[in-house]
């Protein structure tokens, strides 16, 4: 198999090439929601999202039909440094509970319709201790980012990507503080559960990380390979996929979305496709949707991971959709103007 | 066909004599839920969502799989007040809309697979302008509120209830003032889209309409019958129904959330069987939930009536029961806890 790129550079030159979204589609859509029967603006978020959608699908009428979830899943050397409430041997454990269909994704996913796979990074093999060496090499890195790149379907009309990883919330605020400064200590949070000397521990991981890797940290390609891990990487390699092809994606929470920023700040508007879905609970979310702009469609407190805040969206998505594309115009139904 | 009450005082016994939740079944929830693949907590507010319907259905497996949506029309005296940027025809245009299938409520309902219907209430026949005579006599009051009693489903696992009513958040100010107190224009919103001018004549409209009527507000059902309208009485008949056949009821916005209000202020206890389904755009919704102690679930800048906000947030509650009743337990997925 010829694979699309084969080295960060490639990647990279891929991502900036990648198409804007339908403006003619866009520009149809906005007229439509003009024309539906209801006051102007009274369906709120429903009616942007509606027509952003429209402009990323190239129809007036977008659809939310075949909705497509990926889970990847990889194991991280930092763990060495006492980050996570949960033993590493739960990122198998739980990669077996989604094959088997019983872990909060594979619900979601099927009470909205949603095709769903679970792409397992090389478990056996963690990355480095991010701490003491690069997390990856280049070849792991776009390995990690072609296996998301390949997992996405072309004719999903919707792509969440999602992650499982113990210890994960670790690189993730160290992406986070790399790509947008700060202290270390703004970014951590609790993850899974970790008591108040975790959290301490999560600060300083990140704080040597930052320190050790500092001369590479201008590159945000080089952030990834150096701070994040394979299931990172993958995420980042489907959302840059469902760029090039105009795919819309509903972005997760910290991890989901530190993976993401790489993207933009390697090239400006990468993430012009993605709404975010939800903020977490996680410490830096909201603190990262706010630096990429992006308000979240749902904020109840989720911290779990595997895509669920995003694929929990879908149902905002559904409905805004299906108001956009299905109701009737003033003119249709004989309604009265305001 | 005998009905379940003729009067307000047989209504407001029914609503007090309402049975609690099962106990047992939230109890068995809360431990079912403690045992679900995902650290404690990280579903957030789904968790909670999952028990407290669990307790309502009687079953520690809680379903979203018959919901019911209704909608209840009415037209309004006050509407010659100047209150709405529309004119009262839509009422009447906007039902043949709803059963033709294409309004936003319509959309939302198929996309959450829940049945739906309208009832009208004497379109043709608009309640009295309260600023100069109570909005109904004692038997057209009852006779709303028991439309609503009758329409709802027993067989529904979870109800929502949303109006159209050209110039009805005027009459849900006027209640929220008279049951919250506080100054008129601290409860009226723009509605439909009212211009300043149009506001001033809805806070105008309320102040005139509670001096008229002040002996009577000391009693809730009275403000129902006063400053109300038939559309409001329906949603507050088929919301009590609810609570005596312990139905869960997710609430939409301004204008059925102070028509639940008034149920509350007759017998407390009586929301306890419902949920906020989202925060409105209209001026007084977030503060009447603020004074009910419901934390809405979306807040997505809604203001379209219909039961649109509720019917959205569905995709919410599917979301949370199916987590709740379809994940794994650690014990079953063979996972290892925290």
């Amino acid at each position: 198999m010829s694979h699309a790129f084969s080295s960060l550079a490639e990647f990279r030159a891929l991502l900036a090439a990648a198409p804007d979204r339908d403006a003619a589609a866009h520009a149809a859509a906005v007229a439509r929601n003009g024309q539906l029967t209801k006051p102007p603006g009274a369906l709120g978020r429903l009616e942007e999202l509606a027509v952003w959608f429209a402009g990323w699908q190239g129809t007036d009428r977008p659809r939310c039909e075949r909705p497509q979830v990926l889970v990847f899943a990889g194991n991280h050397g930092v763990v060495a440094q006492g980050v996570s409430a949960f033993p590493a041997e739960v990122t198998v454990q739980m990669v077996a509970n989604f094959r088997h269909g019983g872990a909060a994704i594979n619900q979601l996913s099927k009470a909205f319709g949603a095709t769903m796979s679970v792409h397992a990074l090389e478990l056996e093999r963690p990355t480095a201790d991010f701490t003491v060496a690069p997390a990856m090499e280049e070849a792991e890195v776009v390995a990690a980012l072609r296996c998301g790149w390949e997992a996405v379907d072309a004719g999903a009309d919707v792509l969440v990507t999602g992650e499982m990883g113990i210890g994960n919330t670790t690189p993730a605020a160290a992406i986070a503080a790399a790509l947008f400064g700060g202290e270390p200590a703004g970014w951590v949070g609790r993850g899974t559960g970790v008591d108040d000397a975790g959290l301490a521990r999560k600060a300083d991981a990140v704080a040597r990380g930052l320190a050790l890797h500092a001369a590479r940290l201008g590159d945000p390609l080089q952030v990834l390979r150096c701070l994040g891990g394979r299931e990172l990487a993958a995420m980042a390699g489907a959302i840059a996929r469902a760029r090039v092809e105009r795919v819309p994606v509903v972005l997760d929470g910290f991890i989901c979305t530190a993976s993401a920023a790489v993207l933009e700040k390697a090239a400006a508007g990468s993430l012009d496709h993605c709404v975010a879905g939800h903020v977490s609970a996680e410490g830096g979310h909201g603190r990262l949707l706010a630096a990429l702009g992006k308000a979240p469609l749902l904020d109840l407190g989720l911290r779990l991971g595997e895509g669920s805040g995003a694929a929990l969206a879908l149902g905002v998505v559904k409905g805004a959709l299906a108001c956009h594309s299905g109701m009737a115009t003033f003119a249709e139904a004989g309604v009265s103007g305001a």
